[in-house]
């Protein structure tokens, strides 16, 4: 028996279980926030659960920086791995499809479907490489809701998202205020820091300089993988704490108990991210990698509206904000910065800190708090 | 009036002023903690103030991964940068050089002078790349102190260094007892945690798997700089601390107030990193960047004498260990737990921690805390 078989099996009931993507086309220009368009665009997307008769039990999930539309069930009984949050999303979870139509959305921008770089531009017939627009986290969410209106929905029951799915989960709610019931930031922030900026850059310095990126113009196969990886395992230890790490790997080796006196891989550390590179340029673009880091960089709500309670002034949503002790790439003080502001516009809004040793990612894994925290919230 | 020249007449006979290194040659085999052997080495070095006639008055300054033999005074009045420690080493200032003889040399290994990976072996012609032996910390104090007794050095006032120089300096205390009478490690560790490991694994990918690394077989002026750029862009975020950062760049431009959309520096923070990188090339060998990171993570006082006490167990020299709230890369606790197991030895051991926002390179820095701190340690 497989993983899938074995997960549906032991959850009888209790998955979303196979599931499919679809493709929405919208062949009308789009315009970015950069004053840059396309002709047209498509975004790739899943749901699940069904809409009820009044179109009113919409959850929105919105995916971080390396996620997708993918967020719960197999594609077939041979994967592997489920969708990125089938912890959080199934019937009886806390994220309950048995009660809401739940639907999650590659960004566009992205490179798992959605018009990204890698699409081809219908004016040259040649992929848009560099030439595609600037992509900011508003341009994402409004693009979302042009597929939302495309199906009817009229308004959300809530948005839901972490990290960069955090922002936009925030947008939405400025966006569409009276569209957008509920919202659920997780480990997000209203701007990054210096220090999540830098090592954004560096990332996308390692992608840039590798000869093999050429302008952004390689082939979808012969990508920088070399850049990719780097900046990949090292924004995996910023989505991690010293202690979460401490606690699975410390100091253990992969071998003997003595250092191997070798370049290759000794700490059982170096081949995890090693490992984590290497797959992550099986599945993700280079290009992708560059506009959605810069779409992180450029989010700003004091830039944008002048202040942050400027920028809350017209939400009308519910608001839920999770921060995590741990989390030190957008650390639980951010996360409170917005619900402080949020509290003196009148919104109703909480700040919950959940403390995990899991660091930024914390909020992808399976912890009663946060899951008892969402169902309630969820209502 | 030139930086050099500026700097001797603002500190009118305060300064080390101009300095040239020496070297020594040793003509016999050298046996590495890994068991390899080279049949010569030479130590590049220099030194400020007198050798007393007792022979008692040397200081040894320990030196960080980057750093080098040159801490204080200039080469030159042309030289636009005096040596890495320079605020604290000279006639009046905490290393003051009008009582000590104060000696810091290139770590075996290294690429400043002293013999490593890109040093040419005499058994076949050819610079040694990777068939230069692994080096650890006891490599390099070993290797040191063949040199102190070639000078005649009967004992040493002190041994004081931060980084990867606070790990020499515990294994000066621990590998010679009565030799050494005070020491100070800074911003230090008995052992990395797998944060730490973790970034030096990914910054020795990037170079790795750099084209132009060549298994280390690279010509020197061709070097695999883009990975060792990125490696040191990355490393130097983990010098610095988040509110460090927040302080000196935040998120200021480099040119308008908004988003200049494109890949190019927007960010001053991005503009500094890329600095940071390109110099580093520059002055460093990748090679020596690979065998360092290595003598770091190998770096375990536990795991080489059976526990922390053990390993403390014969050393009689006075100890202040210094650690900075703000330093996350070897955090104040682990520098914490050096006195703790110094003090349940028996040993004269103090720790104290300061409060500054730079982060690891906190001892990099003219503190008056910390200045007045080793002023009075050094009696």
């Amino acid at each position: 028996m497989n993983v899938a078989q074995e997960e549906l099996q032991r959850n009888e009931g209790g998955e979303v279980g196979l599931v499919s993507a679809q493709d929405f086309h919208f062949s009308e220009p789009f315009e970015f926030e950069s004053g840059q368009t396309i002709p047209e665009f498509d975004l790739r997307y899943e749901t699940y659960g069904r809409l009820d008769s009044s179109r009113s039990n919409v959850i929105v999930i919105s995916h971080a920086l390396t996620g997708d539309h993918h967020c719960a069930g197999f594609y077939s009984l041979k994967d592997s791995k489920a969708g990125w949050w089938n912890s959080m999303i199934g019937p009886g979870k806390p994220i309950d499809t048995s009660r809401f139509f739940v639907i999650c959305i590659n960004c566009i921008g992205g490179c798992q479907g959605s018009t990204g770089p890698k699409s081809v531009d219908p004016k040259t017939g040649e992929p848009y490489n560099l030439a595609f627009p600037f992509v900011t986290i508003r341009d994402m969410v409004r693009s979302q809701k042009i597929l939302l209106d495309h199906l009817e929905i009229e308004s959300v029951y809530a948005v839901v998202g972490g990290s960069m799915g955090g922002m936009q989960v925030l947008q939405w709610a400025i966006e569409y205020p009276s569209y957008v019931k509920r919202i659920i930031p997780m480990a997000t922030t209203w701007r990054q820091n210096a220090q999540a900026l830098a090592f954004d850059e560096v990332g996308r310095q390692a992608i840039m300089q590798d000869p093999d990126w050429k302008e952004g113009n390689y082939e979808s196969d012969q990508g920088p993988n070399v850049g990719l990886s780097i900046a990949r395992m090292m924004a995996h230890i910023t989505y991690l704490s010293d202690k979460g790490m401490d606690k699975k790997f410390g100091r253990k080796r992969k071998a003997s108990d003595t250092p191997n006196f070798s370049f290759d891989i000794d700490f059982e550390i170096e081949s995890y991210l090693r490992h984590q590179g290497k797959s992550f340029t099986n599945r993700f673009d280079a290009n992708t990698y560059l506009y959605f880091t810069r779409a992180l960089g450029y989010f700003d709500l004091e830039a944008s509206y002048g202040s942050l309670d400027a920028a809350f002034e017209k939400v009308e949503a519910r608001v839920l904000v999770v921060g995590f002790t741990s989390d030190w790439l957008f650390p639980p003080q951010q996360n409170r910065e917005i619900v402080l502001a949020m509290l003196r516009q009148g919104i109703n809004a909480s700040y919950v800190q959940i403390d995990m040793d899991l660091g930024h990612d914390s909020f992808l894994v399976e912890a009663p708090e946060l899951f008892q925290l969402v169902r309630d919230f969820l209502g």
